[in-house]
């Protein structure tokens, strides 16, 4: 359906007249229809499903409303069980159709009542081509970076795009976000600042996420790291876990550290978070841990340099292109 | 409430009078009451939640029915969206009540009807203690195997075991589940034998699961693999891509390709996901990309009898008992 959108459409549309506007008495000149607040999904016409997320029970759907020309995402995601809604699950008014019964174990679908069965509801609406892009499954690829590739791939990408890092910055320098500080060592070789990942709202230590950021400037990633870097590794390593345990009373087994590759900016920084929380980025194939990176280090004080590394570049990523201008991804797949 | 229990009440029981039968008809000497299927949680109350997955949308709570002694676990989980409810869910019956407003972004509340609501109901009834730890949210440890911990913890403790893995033999000698294999490489040495994993279904590719079980016996894991196993390292990771993308036209660089340490069993075998699916054990904390184990043992041929390996044990696996025996984990922690 993107076809039928102009090529100029790819920004947000801030203010608009309504095409066609239906006559539901909530539309006004001043107030284009796509402003007001919906009551209802009455109307609205499913287009496609551009992605399915069945472990959590949500959906992406692109459709569009009856009448209208813009088209929307819609976002559905059942909520969890609350202390507030299970009494109303587990009474009387959820009933239970048998499936399966074997001994002491039994299946059942049940139909709670309604203060159980809230979803969240997220809408964008006018929605453009580049939403759609943005809510659909995206290919992801599986890239081998080498050592070479590094150097003759990723490096000159890294330094022709010069991602703005000033908010990095920002921090180092308490401009922004001083309140927010955990712990701090201020050694411009081997300190950090030690303060919660944006993900966290700190209100239960299950999903504890905080990110250690290097003092030291110029250090872009894993890659970058040799032997000498050991002292500063060591220092995040022992402080940061002192930190948590001594803040949070969580002790360092119950702790995951950290490195990502790619990482999503160039200034060092370590994760850490909660062994139980299965945070995004703890895959295999993103994430470094903090004791392996020191132990290659020690045995290897290269390994960073020549090590083959994987990780994930997704269809949209500007550095696939460059993986595939230089051979080393296939063109298209699936 | 386990202590109200008899100690050898942990085994489930399979047949029992009622101690005090609810007068509700339902109950009859041949028919325990609880052999009988609920027809909705008329009379439960909640002792305790046992766990929460609030991603999953599910909910592990421990209670009884008023009246009677039993306990019972009962699983709550929200349904994913399906193409059947979608349409219900996105109709003029579904009201929504707005959170936030934000030019073309907006978020609801969400009313759906009730074809959209169904729950998946998980009994178990009479539940015994060892249920009621088994449905606990466990305490996890990171632990840091050194070589001289697999040796002097680990090791041990698997001999002394003996695990039994004669299901892996009926496979490789097709006793067992030949029909299900995908390939053979009958070779002694490097060959293998590649089949699904139990919980890939086959209908679908984006949750491609499969297994790479090698012929050669004694490989207990990543602990004893050295240079000398390289020939066969490379040929499964070779024909096993090779297999896949033939049977099912999924690229190499689609698929994530690793070992377990700690594994589930001890007789070595290699896992092949699909890069899009969030398998279960593809964290940084137990998954090995079978690049990077090749890699290693080419820069250093015994780096896996040295290398410190970082796994998560949970508080009743028994190994999580030997290593607090040699002091190697803290007795208790959180």
């Amino acid at each position: 359906m993107a076809e039928k959108r102009k090529a100029d459409d790819a920004e947000p549309i801030t203010a608009q007249e309504p095409k066609k506007a239906k006559s539901d008495g909530t539309t006004t000149q001043e107030d284009p229809h796509w402003a007001t607040p919906l009551s209802s999904f009455q109307g609205f016409e499913m287009i496609k499903i551009l992605n399915d997320h069945p472990k959590n029970k949500s959906v992406f759907v692109h459709g569009k409303f009856r009448g209208h020309e813009e088209e929307a995402v819609v976002i559905l995601e059942k909520t969890p069980f609350s202390e507030e809604t299970l009494p109303f699950a587990l009474s009387g008014e959820t009933k239970l159709k048998v499936g399966l019964k074997n001994d002491i174990y039994g299946n059942y679908h049940g139909t709670p009542p309604a203060q159980v069965n809230g979803i969240k509801v997220s809408v964008v609406y006018p929605a453009t081509p580049k939403h759609l892009v943005k809510y659909s499954q995206q290919q992801t690829y599986l890239v081998q970076e080498t050592g070479d590739d590094y150097r003759n791939i990723t490096l000159p990408f890294l330094q022709a795009e010069a991602f703005r890092i000033q908010w990095v910055y920002n921090i180092l320098e308490h401009k922004q976000e001083s309140e927010r500080i955990v712990f701090e060592d201020p050694d411009k070789e081997t300190g950090f600042i030690l303060l919660p990942d944006m993900k966290w709202d700190l209100k239960q230590v299950n999903d504890l996420y905080l990110i250690a950021i290097v003092h030291k400037h110029g250090i872009k990633s894993l890659r970058d790291l040799t032997a000498e870097h050991l002292p500063l590794l060591h220092n995040i390593l022992k402080k940061g876990q002192e930190a948590i345990q001594e803040k949070f009373s969580i002790p360092p087994c119950k702790l995951r550290i950290y490195l990502h590759y790619q990482p999503s900016y160039y200034h060092l920084h370590v994760h850490f978070t909660h062994l139980n929380f299965d945070a995004p980025g703890t895959g295999v194939e993103r994430a470094h841990l903090l004791s392996d990176v020191i132990e290659h280090l020690e045995i290897m004080p290269d390994y960073y340099s020549k090590k083959t590394l994987a990780f994930c570049l997704r269809e949209n990523d500007q550095l696939l292109a460059e993986f595939r201008k230089a051979g080393r991804v296939p063109q298209k797949s699936e």
